[in-house]
């Protein structure tokens, strides 16, 4: 067979060839190999992080991912920004009658070898197969679990800094570019990328780092909005220090989008104590690979909202997304 | 708003209102009003079940249930037989544009309904809205933690037994009813319900009992064929034993569907020792108001398959699923 039928989806022999046969010989391991209802997991500490998200991104494959890295990133990087070490992930598949098996198969390599470079294990999985045309090729879930290690978030002061790990909007600006077949010279690429790599060195920093932040749908727009929406302290954006790529900012002006509100899927905002901050963004680029590393802006009681002030002192607002930019970029 | 439109997947001010007025409204608690990227969870013990699972199922609303029990119920059900407590969801929507946002909330009610029976809380979710014509109106994934107290499976040996604790089939001529808008007098629904109330009556028990399934996908015929091939003993099923009510058996042999391979949402198989079989048959009976639970076959050397004999000797094995059955049935 090379194509995915719906006896794939009905939880026999063909259900269970697929597994063998695609998931367990891309992703496999000692716990997910038992093939039990549940994983059975045994957990050292008692504080965990548990998340789920949803991939719908079309593209299924786009330069610098798939459907598959992304899944396994975006669960990565929710329980990192919770200060949780991940551990173990859920995998659900929703998968199209007529997809083809080999395309499944370049996902699940893609998730495995994502898993690998992370340290994170796929312990337990579900595949639904639909009718033709009732899904769009391939939808996946993952869940996960984390070990929090003594991280928490803090209560966000006046003062206080933000930091970037990187430029900004390359995920969103590379789906944008599939989706709408846009021309482009040069390399944009998703940024996406797992982060849970940055926790050790983050964890000599963990009491003066208020609140960590993956700005993926919504962008850092978004991704300051909830902050300010926690914090309730006005937050001011330096323009000139938020790290965007050349070619980014140019082919968003060409498409008519801000890419301040363009997803990120490899970059992580930091809230620092103030005295920190400059220590941190030091580190962050010396040791841990994040060249663009920034501070990019402070939270301040002069106003009451999210703004960008360039070094002219033109300012303007950033609001919480109500306009529709790029639909499933993730 | 009356439908769900693309601007409630971009995680800004409309996702934001979505998920305050429809699901913090049906289903929150302490731990998801937190809102943070994961759900911080306090464990007593260090032994988890982990389990996920997608649902797509077709109507999505049926007598006897909806997809938001099904998602609740399914995911409450796959840790249990794990002899895993359930204690916490998360829930993963994906929605097609255009979905009614009432339709959306009858769901959430029941989700909310379902958790609040069974003792669960969904504490961490995702929402995604997808193109219209890019999903069948909605699906929803729904992940579990549980916690394991004791109980292990164990090797199962010749002579074990198998209890099922009810009539089987239900929930699958439910969905084939509805699907097929097949008119057919009396009532059958789905038996979809939470099965965690078992476990404090099981756990008295919990050195006889040596597996535990649920027959979802695939019903009874597939769940057995996969507990003999993590067994290798054959199974010998009394048929006139089989719990399934006269109208499941009329109705599917008009679809031409075999019962035996039809889900059950709400009913679960228990391998234990011989010696046992019968007093937990009884208790089942008389005090878990599992009326027709019953010892339903044994592991025998005899054979080296899942077969069935009725009363007059007659016999047919029981092979792994390899046709369809219904579609989308969870």
């Amino acid at each position: 067979m090379e194509n995915i039928e719906l006896i794939h989806g009905e939880g026999g022999k063909y259900t269970c060839d697929l597994i063998r046969n695609i998931f367990y010989k891309n992703f496999g391991n000692s716990i997910l190999l038992q093939g039990l209802d549940s994983a059975i997991l045994e957990l050292n500490k008692g504080k965990i992080a548990f998340t789920t998200d949803s991939f719908v991104v079309n593209p299924l494959f786009f330069k610098g991912g798939d459907i598959g890295k992304l899944a396994v990133c975006g669960t990565i990087n929710d329980l990192t920004v919770c200060g949780a070490t991940p551990l173990y992930l859920s995998v659900g598949f929703i998968i199209e009658e007529g997809f083809k098996i080999e395309m499944l198969e370049k996902i699940a390599l893609s998730m495995g070898k994502t898993c690998e470079e992370a340290g994170v294990k796929i312990v337990t999985g579900d595949t639904k197969v639909v009718e033709r045309g009732k899904v769009d090729s391939i939808f996946i879930n993952t869940s996960g679990i984390g070990i929090i290690n003594g991280y928490t978030a803090k209560k966000i002061e006046e003062g206080d800094k933000i930091i970037i790990t990187g430029t900004v909007a390359e995920h969103g600006t590379a789906i944008g570019i599939e989706r709408y077949n846009f021309k482009v010279q040069g390399d944009i690429k998703s940024d996406c990328a797992p982060l849970n790599y940055l926790l050790s060195y983050l964890d000599i920093y963990k009491d003066s780092i208020k609140l960590m932040r993956d700005p993926t749908r919504g962008g850092i727009g978004e991704a300051l909005n909830e902050i300010f929406s926690i914090s309730n302290i006005g937050i001011h954006l330096f323009e000139e220090k938020i790290p965007i790529r050349n070619e980014v900012k140019s082919i968003n002006e060409m498409l008519g989008l801000d890419p301040l509100y363009l997803a990120s899927e490899g970059r992580m905002l930091i809230v620092v104590k103030e005295d920190a901050a400059e220590e941190i963004e030091r580190g962050l680029k010396e040791t841990c690979n994040c060249k663009e590393a920034s501070v990019i802006g402070k939270f301040t009681r002069e106003r009451d909202f999210v703004y960008i002030e360039n070094s002219f002192g033109g300012k303007r607002v950033l609001r919480s997304l109500d306009i529709q930019m790029i639909p499933r970029i993730c």
